[in-house]
């Protein structure tokens, strides 16, 4: 795909050339009677109204949500808002080599580095019957999968290549808490941190939108990765069951609590510890990134957010930050 | 004081020769009208009960709870449990040179290599205004008081030097999160973590006993807290107020939750970081410790334990643990 | 096993020549110091306490807690209840053919009835893939011990065949909603009723009395039931998908909330039919044996109750009942 | 009232020659100053906006909100939703033979059936003065209202004779666990079932749409009924005391939970199983109506239901249903 | 009655010829099989155990709960608590004139002048309906009750004429609040906190113990007071419909949330007045006693009071109050 | 500042001549592309939406939120509401001598009277400690941000001077409840109510609207009283400690709940009172206030209150009312 300025970096009465996605369309008419088609556009990093007033012929029926077209127009204000007065669109053609996860918001890791850090540990499992689960699990198609879903819909590590993101911190700060307690079983505990999210890859769509899938919403990725587990482990000659039972347990109750969608909670203290190093992921990311967006430009604080309970501060005091930027725990 | 053996390693039929602290003493009558003391004395391994059926005098005036006494005896079984027969108990004299809380649990951990790595990292602040906010308020005096104090009466690191390793688990993980994303404040946040229980300190008194002050009861640990940076902040030339703020927001704020006595939930991603990384801490800390002591021999499972809001399991999966006890997450 | 007169029927100075089941045992000592044996024994019909002063020899070492054991000696008083005085106490041979299941409360429904009930229910369904999966979970080995499960520990259906007998009252349950409301798919409704809770016989041990398994524990016999689906559901060929999903929907979601352990709410019309009719079922079959074994002789109500969060009556309206014992709504 | 093309069978450009419901009327005016009236009207069958531009009179004094109106024009369409273009409207005449209650909502069952089925069930009451206290409840004039209310406002079985329809329901239920469980009561209960509801007859208004009344909202329909019990009952010569409480027991406990409104819960087993019965009645009618209405066209879910504390489904599994669509219980 | 000590003044050794109320007797046997007799004797300070080892004869079927007898003795001690051994124990005559409650706890405040403040307060009422009304029901009869009744249970103002002093002191803190606010309707908010808890004279039996009557724990006060006001208003000639609904409102919503048992919760002004007024005076009633009652001897906080949340504080700071004892808002 | 008509007596077609307070301003664009100014103003007693068509060169620029401008123009209709249209507007002029904080809605009460009331209260405290304490915190400069501020932002007491209204109301409130319990510590419980709100001050800003501080959400007003405190207490020679715990006691526990921002709950006598005097008075002011703006012409129900989880009634009973409206309490 070739190079585009992003949404977010457009200012008024640009020239548009641009693939964009497709998040709404919707034929309406104006208070004459003329029909015109009132369009949601997104790119990686944010979405964008637009209108096409004239020449839409059947255009309605031959573009659908969820798909890339080609954008001709000029960007236009309205109530302090920017939008796109549209010229011309089309589908893009095959050979253009667009997709539609091309323009859905992604890491900002680098992936090959990611993929490397995850396979590396698996290599250091050092118990037998885990690493062989692990990486049955993790073969090259469900890998595939596995990093390019994000890890979750909206709330926290919710774009492309979120889940590993997001599980790659967890195995970290797993490792820290056994190197704090050695009465944790670390191969236990990390293959538990691998998988204990996985249901997601098939719990969501992330092709051209973020959305449950019927399976995620009857069955949940919960119960997914417990049943894939079950299986896998069946496969294994000799897979000791009380091993399997702690591994599944460890899946089952990551959530830490019964009104959070575990269907059991927390037993052993390696359950409390994936719980526990979730949640830190979790919510770190979720308020940095809510922070981020959230707040209007010259305010200080995010509207009301319910997942926190709360409004959050943008408040600046980075003037008082260190001033040595790589300082870290281990120099 | 000299080595004696610790209670949980004495047997039916032992002698006892023992300096033990008294948790409990009670002046009661057998049914036919005598009169006997029954005690409930400790170390820091566990309790044991006691009874003194004959020439016992005026002791029941003499000796009071929180004492150390020195006691002889031989160990006796009644109904499963091991309890003393004493022969004869006194105080201890001066020059035995043993305390209260020589009798109370304690950290595992090396107690000087916790202070070693605690100043460390004060040392490493490159804040200067809260470099020098954290060392006026752990100067020498009120550092004695931390090195000692539990991190709290029953739940996790409720043992001596429970608080300075509980700080020192947070301030890593804190740490470690700060590699993971450059948005966090990180002197900050680690001085959060350093001060965020301070006020323990106060709120207990843990010379013979784990118990709640006053001072604990009616105003709390987060609030003294937060006088004590108010103050001592005053003192400091020009410190930012906004900083202040900030700082004294990641105190109030760090039990996360209003019904968790917080006064104010958390609203920076440096204050939700502490939160978690906090809850972390404690929960492994405490999981481990509950099975540890909770499970009975020959039992799987531990009582129902409501901090929990289940009971714990130590079915033995060891036998699958790593081979390679130093794996740890960087080598 | 012989004849004997159960428990609940047992007064002052009778004989004992009975076969019982062991609940509790314990070597004790008196205030003199002599060893004696404290029992707890039961019956189908309730326990009793009993002590064996004299001749005790090594027996604490030879009978366990779950065994049966053949009693003699006589009924004795002790602060208002009756305890067994024992004058010998053995092991139960082989060839008396007594099992500790024999000792445990029983439906009072006739198990040969229910079992035929729910085989021709079974007959019934019309969807040919939902009946061969339910018969393929209901193999004879499986149904072996369906019949004999209790549905629950303690609170609703906690005896032996308990689980077919609550089974059976939901199936019905769901008939009479299906005859109500023809949306209602009822192949899908009435086989999700059958499978809901039959986790319960892995969940559970109920040889010599009824407790949770480890994998009961750690896993829960929801998801284990969800398991055994997915498993037996791949073996038939072309069983559709959706439907597979929505049969394991059910099961899931039949508990109704979150809290109460169902890692998926209802969805769909038919999971929220069987939550109900379970919670009707379960509910009356409780309040009904509470009351019945709650109240104290000459008292009208019987203690708090933490499960129905409140006191329940057994005030006598009896009086005022129909004539027509034999009325139903169907004459 | 002549026959009428159902608001839900209309479609763009058919001809109005209407009777329908005033849900809303308001006067407004265009951008360029001119009059206009804005109407919501509604039948049976659903709602749909009009506009009345030209001709408007003084007719917003003239017409009011649960009025009839007869109205002439045509269907338009504005985005993406019909609307009616009133060319004119004027009020019903008294010999047309129109009443507001025409145009809400029905139950789907024959009304004449269901009265007589709950007059035979009267009928079949064996206890003298339950059945004579029920019979004094439902006079003529009180069992008018009766047969003509909704069960509720908007939830479950939100139609006009949605209550006899549901308490019809509640009856069977209970009638069938009368069959199960020999201990219940069953003309107490049953009784407790018909009379359960009743004070939503004066709790709610369902002339013209379904309000709650003053007395509805002050009081409250379980406390209205339980008021006319007790007055009723005091006409009934020698009633007995005790089933007089248990019958008032059964109607201010049967809403279960004292956060669903009822000042005491459920202390006897008649009481849970007429709760247990509300509650399996009025969930599968909410669920199954929800999914009807709540699902648009072409989409598997439901918005989310805040009464489900989820979204709902209606994907389409009817091709696995039985094929004996006759089959019952029963047969 | 004579005059005699209060059980809270007795100490070891002192001759007992007292009247005593029986809360417990129980026949029970010594370790060598010997018959006596253990009761639980109280007066209106306190209760204390007795045991009576000789002459029992039938004296078990004699005497029964809640019955005074005059008790002769000497006061021991046991395990730190006083006791009674009984040397003769007798059914109190006719002619001593002592009555059960003579034994129960009481009000402090003078019985005649709280009578006087309330039947003042009746003839203030200006509405003359409501006056009425008021009268009607605290009927001589009624009265008598009223004015014996306690307020609760156990947790505030549980003692004999407990309830009109409650019922005072909420009448003064809304004739305050009137004061305050003119737009409230002191007549019917005056009118509301008399009638309020009245139907706790029929909820609680209070002559010789306080405990729940079986219409109290079926039906519960609330609703009986508001049966009580129906019924009255009814026989009041043209008592207007909606004062009635609004006292009737005041009544049922006192308790201020569903949970706390209310079905309906405050909608008016008036109605959030009585409820704060209610819970000002319990809860300070509560608190008052609980400290007084619950702290040992030289300890400064009581147990955890589970109604309160927390353990409370008799910490003296007496030493800081006022000098002028007399100081009053008013002066 | 001159007379006006206040916005809630203008009627259509007025003409205006008038100070308002600038609530929001924002620049849009007319469906033609012309640019106008969208204003929202308010005085004491409403606001209005308002627009300027014509004229407006850079106003957008010059105008902000917040400030007092002079608006000439017309009084217009739209869609039901009545709207300005504006000829011209200009900031205010210094010597018009106009504020925003005039512009803000006030207490009803005469300031002069609050004022003196208090002052009075203080010097009637008889504890020399708390009245040196209480005098200092109320110095003149703060005790002119005290009678200004409101007691919230919108709840109860939500306008200029609210504070001191509802502290003395409490105040009261706490002398009737020493009155009835001579038990309670008069002289703290009156101090802890004179400053259990003070934060407030701190805590929100008033100048042209009610808005949180920064210091507001990231400390709370409670913490904020609890500092003031704290370091006030230590400039008075020998302040006694424990009375000083006592007092910030009272302060952090009014809110009475953990989950309503209290981090201490109360566990004083004192500190129940003062919680639910504080309840009281909260809530009747905010039901009236509510009641009063919250229910539309012609209505008698207000829309759903979500903080007092009901719609709350304005029907009409004054009819019923006392005839001698000054009937007090006391007279």
């Amino acid at each position: 795909m070739k190079e585009q300025k992003h949404i977010i970096e457009l200012s008024k009465d640009e020239i548009i050339n641009h693939f964009l996605l497709v998040n709404k369309i919707e034929l309406r008419k104006t208070k004459t009677g003329k029909d015109f088609i009132s369009f949601e556009f997104s790119d990686a990093t944010r979405s964008i109204n637009a209108n096409m007033w004239d020449g839409i012929g059947n255009l309605n029926n031959e573009i659908q949500k969820g798909q890339v077209v080609f954008v001709k127009g000029i960007v236009d204000e309205f109530q302090n808002n920017l939008q796109i007065k549209i010229s011309s669109v089309r589908s893009v053609k095959e050979d253009e080599n667009v997709s539609p996860s091309d323009f859905l918001p992604k890491s900002k890791r680098n992936l090959k580095e990611m993929e490397k850090e995850f396979k590396d540990r698996i290599e250091k499992l050092s118990n037998n019957y885990l690493k062989e689960l692990v990486s049955s699990i993790f073969v090259e198609e469900n890998f595939k999968k596995f990093i390019k879903a994000p890890a979750g819909k909206s709330w926290h590590h919710a774009y492309i290549s979120g889940l590993i993101e997001h599980t790659l911190e967890i195995i970290k700060i797993c490792d820290l808490m056994c190197d704090f307690h050695s009465e944790l079983n670390r191969d236990l505990l990390v293959s538990g941190a691998m998988l204990h999210d996985f249901g997601k890859t098939i719990e969501l769509n992330y092709e051209s939108s973020f959305e449950y899938t019927n399976k995620g919403k009857l069955i949940g990725h919960i119960v997914l990765a417990a049943m894939l587990i079950e299986e896998e482990a069946k496969k294994i000659k000799d897979f000791p069951e009380e091993l399997k039972l702690h591994l599944i347990h460890l899946v089952l109750s990551h959530q830490g609590k019964l009104e959070f969608a575990s269907p059991v909670i927390p037993k052993t203290t390696e359950a409390i510890a994936l719980y526990q190093a979730d949640e830190l992921s979790a919510k770190v990311n979720a308020y940095k990134n809510t922070i981020k967006q959230g707040a209007k430009e010259g305010e200080n604080w995010t509207k009301f957010i319910h997942l926190a309970n709360t409004d959050l501060t943008k408040t600046n005091i980075s003037e008082y930050r260190e001033e040595k930027s790589s300082t870290t725990l281990f120099d």
